[in-house]
């Protein structure tokens, strides 16, 4: 298998609609990674951030980015907008659109972004988060899968601490999940597919509650610590993912998430919320 | 002293641009708040935040919040402009942007947006970062003022831990502040006060290493775990505050950040990526 015909990569492919400069793209959303209602978040958001990329006036690479999503995407094409608002001599800010017609045919936002892009320099670096001290990958199990969820197969998760519960018995003593993560097949990281994966983890509420409890994202935000070339060096190993809550509170929780190389490097950091009900 | 003439309720004040439907509005940025260059990044985020609780289609109340910042501002009256992207049956998606005329005339934006409101509803809850045991902001004296930078003198800050190093000596073990904030004068809290408080802290690269290096804010997400009336509840008590890095690589560090009320509500968690110069 070739690295084009990756699922991740396939689902990841946009049309140009019209000058490369002008940022507007169309795609579909890949049946390779549905989740239950629409296209699993990580990919949706793995896709706007790949459309900017490959944006002719790009400055840099990502730094950070912010995701929202108003509505699921369904199976109809979406366009995808997006607009270099300010560029400085080494950071650029960006704003971005997903749009697409809904069952009646009416179209309607469905992600809203912005991203920051600029261009790393040598400094002094510290990793304040360390990666915890776990087992090697090679030693670790995979988690089952969750039937009936299409994306969970695109990627190979080995559960050291925090699994999906395996009876919803109500029973919760805390809200992390830990573990050795990696697409499936294997593939060549890259920031799409570091931004997808930071998405990987299930709802908080189900762990903390041990109920699977109505939940989804409702806006996610990742920092990149790492550049392009980092990135590339680490091929296609697993990255050591964890996931917390903060805090439940009326509706609505946060999940805060870390992602490091092997080797311990701190390659992106996360937080997202998530409605829920109970 | 009354509340309308609070100098954080002065810094907010903004002036319809046409009907209050169309969400846009002018601007004074306040030497109040004035921070090195241009105003503190947390009262232009409170600013925006404010204009879209003026708007006659909000729906519920501030749940997240992700402001960047491509450009200092100045003393030009700015443009704020507020656009509600899509509105489900119990959230709302935002997205905002504010423009400026620079020193030569050329307008060009210097923040953007995205908003998520939502209508909380009585669920169960957890605190999962519980705050740490303390002492009382009553027994904890107040950090002195840094010279010269006008903001820091509408708080009051208590710190626990992290205080700004009192010498640069580059000597520096973590990245952790922790104190007992407020305004000063004391105001009653709100979602524009509390999204302020979350930019509060110092760069962590200032302690960290020890040098007071330059950096600054180029983008923040907060995400606000209270709703409106828990917030008045707190009226104008301390806020106990605390943040720390994770990461600082290659010119960009982040900043996560919790705000819990004195019994313990953890009222906000943020996050944000700061650039630095070495």
């Amino acid at each position: 298998m070739t690295q084009s015909t990756h699922p991740f990569d396939e689902a990841l492919a946009l049309q140009p609609l019209g000058e490369a400069a002008q940022g507007r793209w169309s795609g579909v959303a890949s049946p390779a990674y549905w989740n239950m209602v629409g296209p699993y978040g990580g990919i949706t958001a793995a896709t706007a951030l790949q459309g900017l990329m490959q944006h002719p006036h790009l400055l840099g690479e990502p730094v950070a980015c912010t995701f929202n999503y108003p509505a699921a995407l369904n199976e109809a094409p979406f366009e995808l907008s997006l607009r270099p608002v300010r560029t400085t001599r080494t950071t650029q800010h960006w704003t971005l659109e997903m749009i697409q017609p809904d069952a009646q045919g009416e179209r309607g936002v469905v992600l809203t972004g912005t991203v920051l892009t600029g261009k790393r320099r040598d400094t002094w670096g510290q990793i304040d988060h360390a990666m915890p001290v776990v087992p090697a990958p090679e030693s670790v199990s995979q988690e089952p899968r969750i039937a009936g969820v299409e994306w969970i197969n695109r990627y190979e998760f080995r559960t050291l601490e925090g699994a999906v519960p395996p009876a919803w018995n109500g029973q919760g003593e805390h809200s992390r999940s830990r573990g050795w993560m990696r697409d499936r097949p294997p593939r060549v990281m890259d920031f799409p597919s570091l931004l997808a994966m930071a998405d990987f983890f299930y709802p908080r509420v189900w762990l903390r509650r041990g109920l699977r409890l109505p939940a989804g994202t409702v806006t996610m935000t990742v920092y990149f610590h790492a550049d392009a070339d980092e990135l590339r060096t680490i091929g296609d190993d697993y990255l050591l993912g964890q996931a917390q809550a903060q805090v439940f509170h009326k509706g609505f929780f946060d999940q805060t998430a870390q992602l490091w190389s092997r080797s311990g490097q701190l390659l992106a950091t996360s937080q997202q919320v998530m409605y829920f009900k109970d």
